[in-house]
């Protein structure tokens, strides 16, 4: 596939994204790792994937994982219909299973498919599931004039360094320092040079790329101040702290889909503007009848619950489709989703009306779809 | 309050401790300081109060916050019934609380009421709301033979200084470097004579007491690893996960309280087993008719779910009592308390069976209990 053949990435560039998963996660206590992990009833690497995904411009996501989980990283791809993936096997450490996850742009014999190697590559983990793409476009805009970037965040803690007896040598200023997080990019040149030149000390005991990239190609990384949400999961509570973000994130977002001429600017602004900016609300101007793949992006993105306005007879076969594309989605599985339908009764639009019969064929279609975790509610506003 | 009244404290010394809740909370993003925000319906600064006062060596308790917020702390300790506690006004920096907290011992006119300068004291966060006595018995014995002692823990993202031009100037060894966290202990004189002695900037910009023990003491505090439960509540993230650890932790624990021959051992041995050590049990042997402070101590520790196992008449009057304890205790305002009633009918206890009266004596008392947030549950287990 021609790199660019969708959006436009940051500053013309062609980008890929390897997203090491191979960890054990033995911090996290448990005996599945941390990026298997379900999360609101979906493994963790699913939310980064789809992070990566949900940003046009990346061409390619290289996700490694060691060898034992091939074929459930393999199912994960096929349940949750994630597209632009490879499936790679890791190495024993990170360092070697991003250096895998590497070799298959530039490595013929090494893929079984055709991955075109990319002007910048991102690398993020696959236990980072909140990355918007704003900074992953800094990061790679950096990585292009820099030929490293990397995001960084304030220390919480104090760093101390202790000495040999196990007591205090010296506290670090914690002003001077930042904790390396991830999304990083680099020129994909120089970090596949840092790593073919790299020791097998490095390979095994090292965790940090911009480090590699500085010590071999002697390349001093850009850094990016990140936001809050580029934390790691690596301990039980963190997978807690993720799985509450993710509710709260689901019960926020309304897609309002409306094809009614000046509805859609005024629900869009009403709506925030009446729940005092408590949810984001996406407001799209597109016919439910249109199977319009601007909708299926934001069904297959994070917005869960709709709003659809329309003045029209009552439209319950657009309604169906609404419905089959959630249920296809997956979504429903994960959380109920909450469709409200409000119908505008206009003095001048004499054919609207709901009678008895149209009511009883609303309840059963909404008992129907509530078996499969859709909630249907409708709602009749006449104007005057 | 002579020290050492309670139980001993580690190597006998005598221990008070000081926590900062002067913060402002503004990483978390809301109005509310982090140490004030309800987790589970409790403000967070409460469960690091219970935490401290849950060690029963530990003398008094020196809570340091801000002028406005000293009323907000005084109905709390009143609203969750803490005891040993005093509540100081804080300075406008972390070190300012605290100096101002350990001047309550050695200042007489600082502080209203009486309180006796202990040898060793500790410094513990608000936010920190899970430490265990383990944890700060181990950091109290170090700082009793080194003078200083403070928990670490291994850094979780790898730590880099940047360059004046925001690029990276180089990465440090994750391994040689550890977060410093809390609790940390000093001998009394050492860290009050570093405070005294240091400079308005170390005041106003520094965070870290064991560099102040360091840098004015020349005291190397001894580095005690911690386990991970030690961590912050630094983001909103970490609201989300101490409530759910805090959940988790209710509902796993259960008191089986019992004066029957051999029960004890029978159900502290079968429950666990049973439950595949997914809860944790405590067994005490106690009548539920003496009003033992050992039970008292039980309710006013962590434990909300009970088991009563007996084999005399249904003893109704014994269960209010229980009732009454854990409805004066707070705990059923915050989550549901299980009551579970278990009948033993042994052949050779021919007084021993319950009647439809006796029945419907129950249903009644379980369904007022119900309305205090205490689900009642009978089960008769009839031997053979």
């Amino acid at each position: 596939m021609e790199p660019g053949s969708r959006g436009a990435a940051p500053g013309g560039v062609s980008v890929s994204a390897v997203l090491p998963a191979g960890g054990s996660g033995e911090r996290l206590g448990g005996a599945t790792p941390k990026q298997f992990c379900a999360v609101q009833g979906r493994p963790l690497v699913s939310y980064a994937v789809r992070a990566m995904e949900r940003i046009s411009w990346i061409s390619d996501i290289i996700v490694v994982v060691s060898p034992e989980n091939i074929e459930t990283m393999k199912t994960i791809i096929e349940k949750y219909g994630h597209k632009r993936v490879t499936v790679v096997e890791g190495g024993i450490t990170r360092h070697r299973s991003i250096f895998n996850g590497l070799k298959v742009f530039a490595e013929k014999e090494f893929s079984s498919h055709l991955v075109q190697k990319p002007e910048v590559v991102i690398i993020h983990d696959a236990v980072r599931p909140f990355v918007e793409e704003d900074i992953v476009s800094k990061v790679v805009m950096a990585a292009k004039e820099h030929g490293a970037a990397g995001a960084i965040r304030p220390l919480v803690s104090t760093v101390i360094a202790s000495a040999a007896d196990g007591c205090l040598d010296h506290s670090l200023e914690r002003a001077r320092y930042r904790a390396s997080e991830m999304p990083q990019a680099f020129l994909f040149d120089i970090i596949y040079e840092a790593y073919q030149q790299c020791t097998d000390y490095d390979l095994d005991y090292g965790t940090e790329c911009l480090h590699l990239a500085l010590k071999y190609c002697k390349t001093n990384a850009k850094l990016v101040e990140g936001t809050a949400d580029l934390w790691k999961v690596t301990y039980k509570r963190d997978l807690y702290a993720a799985e509450s973000i993710i509710k709260d994130d689901l019960s926020q977002q309304v897609c309002v889909i409306t094809d009614v001429k000046e509805t859609l600017a005024q629900v869009g602004f009403l709506l925030p503007e009446s729940l005092k900016s408590q949810i984001k609300v996406e407001a799209i101007s597109i016919s439910l009848s249109k199977n319009d793949s601007c909708l299926q992006n934001i069904i297959s993105g994070q917005c869960y619950n709709f709003v659809c306005v329309n003045d029209k007879r009552w439209a319950i076969q657009e309604t169906q489709e609404l419905v089959d594309m959630l249920e296809k989605s997956n979504i429903p599985l994960l959380c109920p989703v909450v469709l409200i339908l409000v119908h505008l009764d206009i003095p001048e639009n004499n054919s609207f009306s709901i009678g008895m019969e149209d009511l009883t064929m609303i309840k059963k279609f909404a008992r129907e779809t509530k078996k499969k975790n859709i909630l249907v509610y409708g709602l009749l506003i006449q104007y005057k």
